[in-house]
């Protein structure tokens, strides 16, 4: 018989055992945080019809999607989670409760073409607050601690949430005489870290034709550093006469306030006024969090406050405010630089080796454990000892049970510890106690 | 601006936020009962190379596929969690430690024309055994153990585990010189449940071409009832000289009695000789699980044994054992049915509601009682007292702390059970207790 080759398209992450109980270690901490906090799951379909997922996005992300057609429908894969969030809520308006609070956790495509640390398939982690008709910035002010608490249940080391407000740079570019070029100059600011100052003067002055006095202004201003305290101070005392830019500055403090309220650590968050998020229905305030640890490049979660989330589908006024955390790179870049590694392939806190046949009293023994919420394993097989042991070895399950013709006797179990390799000879009430502690 | 009209394909299950906390619920228990018998997670690209979907599948499953270019790759949406089952077992073969017991929850796509009862994207809930060359019938005993598990937990009313070994029909067809006939002789009496005893004799007698003797002999043989132990007994004493009869029922005994041990209770395993399965790669034990409650109508799990799962992809001997469970179809039936319904739809156990401003004391309660792992929900809106109160309601969230001047002078707060009505004026570690209890 001809074999197909067994594969897989380049950009879709699949995992072995151990390092897929890590990732799920890693997506239950984010699931479980958002439930902390209130956030109801939802779980919309994989395939939109292809008119919703076009209805706002440009030319290049409509090329990645996955599209198809089937019984004469046109369809496509999703490629984020806030199209179909925008899309449920326009279609169940009237059956939820604003505030809605939901988080979604889903796999998202798009079909680029392969390369280093960019996925085809990849997990998004989402939160979003939509309220109905109008949403108040208390929103904008938890979704950070909502991530501080991810954040420091991840336990990645010291990260930063940066904070910023599109109105302000917008403000700023209206009160320089060139509100026709906002979405094209925060688009270039957005680009500030991964092609550097330079470039990013550049696309300004020759790309947008403004004027170098203009753009030094705009870079200056970007630049400005400092504490959250002392960034705020320099803001109001620039003097820049502008609506947008003053209500932006406004919006920001109390953001920034409200969040140390709500338990975010001062050290955690960070006004940076370069943080300006690439996409224009951000109309507020922005998010970035960077791991400090070198070794994961770029934003881990990002996010912000858009005015009106569901206006292809709906009249309804929904302004929101979430984030997304991309963990399917995230979690690819924590394996590559060796930050994370597998220590176990088991779910199984103990494995069952019977040292001949497989007896009731192993049987017993397992289900005795399991009624105190151990997992347990029993292997199967009639295999020699040495490989069931060498099957424990290499599954890295935590204790093993041996149970031969002694321990049937004896209606007791040697349970051995492969950590430390001690064994004992207990009964099994005893062996439960040991392994839960 | 022209809206698109929200709406999603038909036989696409999505849920409110109330239905999706009940299905979540019933997920994570299938979840951590596979985990509890140290079953490891999997989880595969849901999009696959057209080959390896196509490689094993009838022409009709073909036409359900969804299937689509992109960038020259021919790829289709996976129908099933078996396939990438053995595609995966065949390309990690090196790595994997065998027995390989994997679980897999996860959606899968069939473009069939909708209808009532009938989804294009669904959850199936699947575990498996895989072993490298052979696999111990003792895995044959420890799914129905599984199963039952899963089933008492979901706590859904009396079950029955059906079970039977393909071996002993298709023995039984054999010694009736009608081997050339076997696969499609199973198939008939797979639908008897579907078309009734009259159309399977229909289907052998004038599609297959069988004499009325042999269909005689069949049907009565598939009816033979009685408890496990008179069934054994009877196929004992019906003294058909078959090889590979006699070894269904010699390991359809061994199986069953190791069920047992295994902690089956009798009551909920059920030898039925009708039991087929329609999908000839089963090759022994056979499963179908049916709910005591007759609003759940068919199978809500079936699978078995088979010897070879990826010859396909590979020239190892992979045999396995291993169940799926259907749970859209499975939960849609019993919200349809009355028989589970909303009772919140809420994760909070607590909205915290301030009277006037969020303070920072409101804000300092909910922190407190996250710590204390208690999910909390702060209101945000600066609505009126009703309106608060009306989302409290709506949600179903089942206590409230109340927060006004008086509690914050006091550092208390007021705290409300939603069902009873009572209020209390209590400190925020006392209404810890009082919400974890």
């Amino acid at each position: 018989m001809t074999k197909v080759t067994p594969r897989i398209q380049a950009g879709f992450m699949e995992l072995l055992p151990g390092e897929q109980i890590l990732f799920n270690k890693y997506l239950q901490i984010i699931k479980s945080t958002y439930e902390e906090f209130g956030f109801v799951p939802q779980d919309t379909p994989i395939v939109e019809n292809a008119d919703i997922l076009f209805s706002e996005i440009g030319e290049d992300t409509k090329k990645e999607i996955y599209r198809f057609t089937k019984g004469g429908d046109d369809l496509g894969l999703r490629f984020d989670l806030t199209v179909p969030l925008a899309r449920y809520v326009a279609m169940y308006y009237n059956q939820l409760t604003f505030p809605y609070r939901r988080y979604q956790i889903g796999k998202v495509y798009r079909g680029e073409r392969p390369q280093k640390g960019r996925f085809r398939e990849f997990y998004q982690a989402d939160i979003d607050i939509i309220g109905n008709g109008s949403l108040s910035l208390t929103n904008d002010a938890e979704i950070p601690a909502v991530i501080n608490r991810v954040f420091e249940k991840l336990n990645l080391g010291d990260f930063v949430i940066y904070i910023n407000n599109r109105k302000i740079l917008s403000g700023l570019v209206s009160s320089l005489g060139l509100s026709d070029k906002i979405d094209e100059v925060l688009r270039a600011i957005d680009k500030w870290e991964k092609v550097g100052q330079e470039t990013v003067r550049l696309m300004l002055n020759e790309d947008l034709g403004m004027k170098a006095a203009d753009v030094d202004k705009i870079i200056k201003f970007v630049k400005i550093a400092g504490s959250n305290k002392q960034i705020l101070s320099t803001l109001k005392s620039l003097d820049i006469k502008n609506e947008l830019f003053e209500l932006g500055v406004k919006e920001l403090k109390e953001v920034v306030e409200m969040a140390i309220d709500f338990g975010v650590p001062e050290k955690n968050l960070q006004i940076d006024l370069s943080i300006a998020r690439g996409l224009s229905y951000y109309t507020g305030t922005v998010y970035e969090t960077k791991l400090a640890d070198d070794r994961i490049r770029g934003s881990v979660c990002g996010g912000g406050r858009f005015d009106n989330l569901a206006d292809s589908y709906t009249n309804q006024r929904l302004p929101g405010v979430g984030v997304s955390i991309g963990l399917t790179r995230l979690f690819s870049q924590l394996v590559s630089s060796g930050m994370i590694s597998v220590e176990t392939s088991s779910v199984a806190k103990i494995l069952v080796i019977p040292m001949d046949k497989i007896s009731d009293f192993s049987l017993k023994v397992a289900s005795l454990m399991r009624l105190a919420g151990v997992p347990v394993e029993v292997f199967t097989e009639d295999d020699k000892f040495r490989k069931k042991m060498n099957y424990a070895n290499k599954t890295g399950v935590p204790f093993i049970a041996i149970i031969g013709e002694n321990e049937e006797k004896l209606k007791k179990i040697t349970l051995k510890d492969m950590k430390t390799g001690e064994q004992e000879l207990v009964d099994v009430q005893t062996a439960i106690k040991m392994i839960l502690k």
